[in-house]
């Protein structure tokens, strides 16, 4: 990994009010058919998922891009509080084995702002400066906006 | 991390029978206070342990030396089964924070063999080749050993 002490630079934050509640939300981001309609901005899509929510368990998605893309994606859930956080890490696949491409831990806070609101937290925290910076340079703040939005609207219909 | 895939030649395993029943064995790892003495190889010591025992809770040893070093190892247990299963990486800090000096997972399975002794197989699991070939040039072998033989001695004394 990296000699450098960890640094809050290393650590890219989404923090917004969504106008749906809590249980809404959870339930998009817990249920495979529900988290395959917002978690990638269009047009890029998710024709898989898989989640076994509990420490250790799959956290599978599959991307498929305009272009015939495909970005799977493996890692496993580090802590899960029923409506109030979600924590995952592509550091490990099911086992707890050790995953090459390990590059962040995304740690997802709810908490209800009144009865139809929710402050939505999420936190990309990675290992080093230069993979903050990629993911930045991806589109970290664009993308993790337009996946929330697509999440609202979808909590929003349920 | 690495672009190697993860081999099985990443891992280290110590896979014995010893001569003490699973609930003494667990107390030896959970126990601040036990695992004090016996988790590394005299003459080296545990001066200080914290265990908060749950997935992200913290597992803190300051390991010292007879020429007067000092090791700190700050990491989390990952997942928790009560005399089955422990596993903790310092990979990550109290929090999910990504941990710098993150260098392996630790897996410990214990299975009871008749009622006074238990299989115990500890498996250290690394992101890379050269982590496990470190860990294995710096005695892992001798040392899990050694420590696992103060374990049995020290379990055998509850």
């Amino acid at each position: 990994m990296t000699s450098k002490t960890l640094d809050p630079k290393f650590v890219l934050t989404l923090d917004r009010v969504l106008a749906a509640p809590v249980a809404k939300l959870w339930r998009c981001w817990t249920e495979p058919d529900l988290i395959r309609q917002w978690f990638c901005p269009k047009p890029w899509l998710v024709s898989e998922a898989r989640i076994d929510l509990r420490p250790g368990g799959e956290f599978y998605t599959l991307m498929n891009g305009p272009d015939g893309e495909r970005i799977p994606s493996l890692g496993v859930f580090l802590e899960v509080q029923p409506e109030r956080l979600l924590v995952t890490t592509d550091a490990f696949r099911p086992g707890w084995r050790p995953n090459d491409q390990a590059f962040m831990v995304a740690e997802v806070r709810f908490a209800p702002e009144g009865e139809a609101s929710t402050r939505y937290i999420a936190r990309a925290m990675h290992w080093t400066e230069d993979a903050m910076r990629q993911h930045e340079e991806m589109g970290f703040h664009e993308g993790w906006n337009a996946a929330a939005d697509q999440l609202e609207a979808l909590a929003k219909t349920l």
